[in-house]
């Protein structure tokens, strides 16, 4: 799995930097992705790499500001003209479905696939044999989601020293007691799958918050998360405006990380003030709380490890 | 005066050219410009010219389609941030204001500027001293306008031959004839300001075409333009597939260029499926009935000399 920052600016777009959006490549190797958030310019920054439009297949929306989904009427009429038909998942707040119906039928848009609009609350909003994906309510403005995506634990290891020892040739059965089935040997032993298996391997947890002031539903959200996405709008000389306006400071995103157990933390969301030479700063203000922080990146890959 | 294209592809942007947006720079000299569509993206093409969105004075959407008015939302809401106070009118087809008033609501959306909404229909749609604009309607899909800007007659030269002739001396008494006032000179003699000035010189006429299959309302529209921006969406082996669109063919532009008696034409609105290189085959077939053509490129000026 991989992350790839679309946009990295606050508010509006700026030389060099687009208003936010976050596409995550699945682990199935199909080349299909998902999507976080949609400002507009979003589809021009896809052109800038490898992702498919067609491969889309959900889009998550974590609150109605303009520079969060002014993207979203084209990029799906694009996936539409690429050749998209594969049925297309859209979550986000209450006021989506009105906002994207109004702008498909203003602009005689018809779209080649099916287009589900699910209006969320918090709590459950996806699950799937291989994720669930779970939604919390933030501290903003405006109606403004986390999302949290946790990947279904993994099989554990197979324990090829001991089915050594056992005498158990290596070949057919080996994939047999890895899939979790107990298989039988000429000599009369039944080996049993889950004596040579160790311990299921937990998934992998993205947390990717929308807009927000520091607060306790972006913590528990957050719990242990092997990445978290969190945005800093301004460093923490402009506290007082952060507050005003309901956003974090990048030292605010760090104790948030730290706060709950994420292994490692991505600052984004960069008030149009701070130039790229800038964002060195607020990444060190992060580190002073939280060291495995980086400022993202536009336009390359953070992979995610298997745990 | 000059006219820059902000997007020149039709449909959805390539790497390389975005979607329909035409900037007129005005001639007052204050920096002021006036915009013709919108489509996703342009503001952040804006960033790449020398244009400032707080001196945005009209934008007039020719059609509602979604690769025409997308931007809208976000370069309108841009235009506030960046310190945008002066009034900003928008004129396009009926639809307009719910399209503009639902995206500002759904977002939350505050413009620090009165943005003053006119859906249009065929006639003059604004009129001052020194320009007037007149919308027709042409054949598309769906209801798409063509708007003729003319600069109004500036005065004409002071014929200075005549006036050494007559022993007028020159100095303030030029100003004077000049500005259409009558002169008396010491020795009684009157100088009237009607016989020593030419005749008016005729403005400039710009005339730029939403999309639009050939109709006589295009032509009348265009007559004797300076500059006439025409859709070319197709190549004309591809006649069928444009009139099946309601599209134009770059060479069934150039037919309108010539029977409008256009000084100069600029196609643009190019399918996805040309790329870069392959225009200035749109560009020779359109030559061929045209000869005044050429394919437009983005983000370089064209300038509209005086008459």
């Amino acid at each position: 799995m991989e992350l790839w920052f679309l946009g990295t600016s606050a508010g509006m777009p700026i030389s060099g930097r687009n208003v936010t959006s976050v596409a995550l490549r699945m682990p199935q190797n199909r080349g299909t992705f998902w999507m976080f958030d949609c400002g507009e310019g979003t589809q021009h920054q896809l052109l800038r790499t490898s992702f498919k439009l067609s491969r889309l297949e959900k889009l998550f929306i974590t609150h109605l500001h303009g520079d969060h989904v002014f993207g979203l009427p084209g990029l799906l009429s694009s996936r539409s003209s690429l050749g998209g038909t594969e049925p297309l998942d859209l979550h986000g707040p209450q006021g989506l479905r009105e906002f994207m119906e109004t702008s498909f039928r203003i602009s005689g848009t018809h779209l080649n696939y099916p287009l589900q609009i699910h209006e969320i609350v918090e709590g459950k909003v996806f699950e799937d044999e291989a994720f669930s994906v779970e939604a919390a309510k933030l501290d903003h403005r405006i109606e403004s989601f986390g999302y949290r995506i946790a990947e279904s634990p993994r099989a554990g290891a197979l324990n090829t020293a001991l089915l050594a020892d056992m005498g158990v040739p290596s070949g057919p059965l080996y994939g047999k007691l890895k899939s979790g089935e107990d298989v039988s040997l000429e000599d009369g032993r039944i080996i049993r799958s889950s004596d040579v298996i160790g311990n299921p391997l937990p998934g992998r947890v993205i947390v990717v918050l929308g807009d927000t002031k520091p607060c306790a539903s972006a913590i528990q959200l957050a719990r242990g998360a092997d990445l978290l996405v969190h945005e800093a709008t301004f460093s923490h000389d402009l506290a007082i405006k952060a507050d005003d306006y309901t956003h974090s400071t990048a030292l605010q995103a760090a104790e948030t990380a730290q706060a709950a157990g994420a292994k490692r933390l991505l600052i984004t969301h960069f008030s149009s003030r701070y130039k790229p030479e800038d964002l060195s700063g607020l990444e060190a203000e992060a580190r002073s709380a939280f060291p495995y922080t980086d400022a993202a990146i536009e336009l390359r890959p953070y992979e995610i490890p298997l745990n």
